[in-house]
């Protein structure tokens, strides 16, 4: 008699972007009347660039034709994309990367979930809190997390890094050694990063414990300040300890076009077994590439027009991120983030929590955005805006809370 | 220190067509001068069938434009679709699924690798011998499987059903108890099928001893004959202990699009726990859903025009496959399957194994096809050709082996 994966019981109430979904869709039915503006989930607005969708008619029309048809793509990705990403993301950064060290996918958020398949189950994971719930939900699926506490809201084998006010949102080293670090920066959800030197002392201590960093940095893109890094093979040594993640959904627009990629560098070695070749076996086996067509649209982002066109799309949201923070900040709020990442995370007024502050946010100023506490339990009291909305809801979402 | 996967290690060889792919690789340098034809991977050659060029062109200008534009898609796939996978596959037949026991994917591979995880490590797993190895590997990277045995090539923890001509490459039931049966049908690698009273057999058995289907119907559309069933629930109680994977790929030529979709019914449970609730949890915590133009190509499969276009190309490859069945028979060969499916599986002539056979048909027929074994220790002796191939390619690579 068959048994189910026990572990999926273990997770406590429902993914989190479904569950706000959910209420809204609540709120909508019983006010048809209102106009919603969505600043929860980071789902982007602007259409995709001029040159994406000339790329795209391109491309489908070599499917119509046998000569010019492509069935399965190479797991990895198509040599075109692996190289602009390599020119383009890593040797435009003086950084030392090969093409056979890009695997292309769907999307980061698959790659999030799927990277800790290739590691043991008994390895111990540190994760900042408040975290992208990828990370640990899919480790929580794997059985690598113990059991949960419904009080603390915390995990019995899972190491948290506090990311608060205190410590300017940049974790400490943790106490405890881990094995297995997620690290995303700039951050999802608190908009805030930290500079290179900072996360080379992160390298640094992953390369002298023996762990490895799941570093996610899908919103690169964003960074404005010099000081930050762009990728985590800035630092030296990260090659031996750390796995990047990239995303194409946010700089491009892709949510719902789906590419991404990840980063296993050949010198990232445990006991002689390369873990480039795990995951291109992971890969070869449970995955069958990115669409042609969309990897070619992934292709285009890198060319002239391509970065010149999503170069202002960049500039766009960033402009709603300042709106957010000046409104926000002219009505009293404590708000961070928003510089180098297209989220603003705020302190609840009045010592609400954070459900209690979207329920009001949602009732009287129609605005929906995401609450901290979602992301673990040192975001209660804090509260998540995105820069993803169009300029006139963000500045008319900014003047309701303003007015509140 | 972090540790790896060690069942990874467990692994013999490499991924088996990647390791085919590289062979032939070497071959076309040697003989750069020799016309290879490729009738081992199941890739179609088909370009996509115009109603789709259509659509993906009208969807592509649909995302050049903020009131059209989609973002992230439901993970489980858009309601379109859904709504068209439950008329054009199921209520056709008389078969009762609802659109939320669907979960759209990008590819049945993808499906079949990742359903096992919401299964716990506990169970047995019944495979047939030959296999699409995708269902085993994948068991052995969760740690499923016990130990490898090179000598028997057989996991001490698998319970193999031999699929060979004594039994018409129908498994029979096994002596030891699985929990999960993968079964595939129309069957890849051999080509062959069952009946309908033939399936019921095993729902009827997986119901009575509490096992779990995993039913791969990804070569449904090339059924000719009437008593193969076209779903597995057309078998009645296959509700309460069957998912089914389906896939875009094979039908209407979505190899390098990137389409399929799992059913699985909200009957079924154990300990009162819904399956269909773990999966949609695994999806909408993993998964980021199916690329909006790729599902919109997929709703134009069922389309009046679609259907009519696609039907032709699926009529294409049959009748490659009648050509491979007829031309070898002529030439003495014992072969199976190719006629409610595009795969022919043919004894190896003297007694070669399949990877000798392999090796004598690309030096002196410049042909690929896949070695039986690869499947399976089962697969020993015999050999994979496609139907998959162009007209021209499948009628000279059969008058090459004619003439060795």
């Amino acid at each position: 008699m068959y048994k189910i994966n026990d572990n999926y019981l273990k997770l406590p109430g429902r993914y989190l972007f479904s569950f706000i979904e959910k209420k809204v869709a609540a709120f909508r039915e019983k006010h048809p009347d209102k106009k919603v503006i969505p600043l929860g989930i980071g789902d982007v607005t602007q259409p995709l660039a001029p040159t994406i969708i000339n790329t795209l008619h391109y491309v489908v029309d070599e499917m119509k034709n046998a000569d010019t048809f492509k069935g399965y793509a190479p797991s990895s990705g198509y040599e075109f994309l692996r190289n602009a990403i390599v020119k383009g993301d890593y040797r435009s950064r003086d950084v030392d990367i090969s093409i056979d060290e890009i695997f292309v996918s769907d999307g980061a958020k698959c790659d999030a979930g799927n990277i800790q398949e290739i590691f043991s189950i008994d390895n111990k994971i540190a994760v900042c809190d408040p975290i992208y719930p990828v990370y640990l939900d899919t480790n929580v699926m794997a059985g690598r997390t113990g059991t949960y506490d419904e009080t603390t809201q915390r995990w019995s084998d899972v190491i948290y890094m506090p990311c608060t006010p205190d410590n300017n949102f940049a974790p400490e080293l943790p106490k405890e050694t881990p094995d297995i670090i997620y690290l995303c920066f700039p951050n999802n959800p608190t908009g805030t990063t930290i500079t290179k030197d900072q996360l080379q002392v992160w390298v640094d201590y992953a390369n002298r414990v023996g762990a490895v960093i799941i570093y996610d940095a899908a919103y690169e893109a964003y960074i404005s300040e010099d000081n930050v890094p762009h990728t985590i093979y800035e630092c030296e040594g990260a090659k031996t300890c750390a796995i990047e993640l990239k995303s194409f959904s946010k700089n491009a627009g892709f949510t719902g076009v789906r590419l991404g990629y990840t980063v296993v560098p050949k010198d990232l070695k445990r006991s002689n077994v390369s873990l480039n070749a795990l995951w291109a076996r992971r890969q070869a086996t449970k995955y069958n590439g990115a669409p042609y067509i969309v990897q070619r649209a992934g292709e285009a982002v890198y060319s002239k027009s391509g970065r010149e066109q999503i170069k202002k799309q960049i500039d766009y949201y960033m402009n709603n991120a300042k709106v957010i923070c000046e409104g926000l900040r002219s009505a009293g709020y404590h708000v961070f983030g928003g510089v180098n990442a297209p989220y603003i995370w705020l302190k609840t007024p009045n010592d609400m929590t954070s459900w209690e502050f979207f329920d009001y946010l949602l009732e009287n100023a129609n605005v929906v955005g995401t609450p901290g506490v979602g992301f673990g339990p040192q975001g209660e009291g804090y509260f998540r805006l995105t820069a993803f909305g169009t300029y006139e809801n963000t500045v008319e979402a900014v003047e309701r809370i303003k007015k509140l």
